[in-house]
């Protein structure tokens, strides 16, 4: 299904942190900003909440986006991560571009990934250092982030918030 | 007073995420690597609650350290992160060093400090950007971030676990 992005909805929103909307612009130029910078960056922050409530973030090798909807990784299915996740899919991904104070909040969901054809596309040389069984090793995961919402700052202020929605 | 780090609590460590603690070493090592990013590191990733139980990530210019256990920031008092971050003070900071894949998590809780002494202390010029008036700025808040444990990871595996305590 085509996703549309929707670029400053407004002050009164209900679904983006509306307090912190800025009123300036209407263009898209915030989301292909966005879309330059997800495509830009190797290394995504996850956001995941642990068990016992406190937030945890990592640093992750991005293995494949589509613009600012869906980005893949790639996660040992035994970590406390992928628990974590699987009891509480709630999630976040920043990017940032810290030459130019650019930075992406995606708030979203994370979905474990079990088909072994996306499994098999997303293999990457080297991975056997991380899943020494290979594609099909069961310790093999991929996670399968998908957007609500996103926030884009720059410069040290926030500029933008956009809908992804289906 | 005196902090104590205790690095490599073992595999039925109760406070550490005990599942992912390799037995590896028992020196210091890590924690003098933690410290080092620390200090060698311009920007943390501050990670907070929303108050719709979605994580949310944000890059942020530390002002000072104390080790790994405490850190300041500074924030917006009008933002909705520092709403969220007084509703709820759990938070973590994630620090990383992309060319050599090191990766630090500490775990904490969030102070917002009113004390006009410490806003003193870590007032930088160019802050009138984001509290034009200056110093006693009502909008201009401290955060005040301390540890309660940390990972560090190295090489996209997890290498140690460690304790701040009192």
């Amino acid at each position: 299904m085509e996703k549309q992005l929707f670029a400053n909805c407004g002050i009164n929103c209900a679904a983006c942190p509306a307090d912190q909307v800025t009123k300036e612009g209407g263009d898209l130029d915030a989301i292909q900003t966005a879309i330059d910078l997800v495509k830009s960056s190797k290394v995504a922050f996850l956001g995941s909440n642990g068990a016992d409530g406190y937030p945890n973030i990592k640093a992750m090798l991005e293995l494949a986006t589509n613009g600012l909807e869906t980005m893949y990784f790639s996660s040992n299915t035994s970590s406390r991560r992928v628990a974590d996740l699987r009891a509480n899919p709630k999630a976040c991904l920043y990017y940032v571009d810290t030459d130019h104070f650019i930075g992406l909040m995606l708030v979203g969901e994370i979905e474990i990934v079990s088909e072994q054809a996306t499994k098999d596309q997303l293999w990457r040389t080297g991975f056997e250092r991380y899943y020494p069984l290979g594609k099909t090793d069961p310790d093999y995961s991929i996670l399968k982030f998908t957007a609500k919402w996103g926030k884009l700052y720059n410069g040290g202020k926030y500029v933008k918030c956009f809908h992804i929605q289906a």
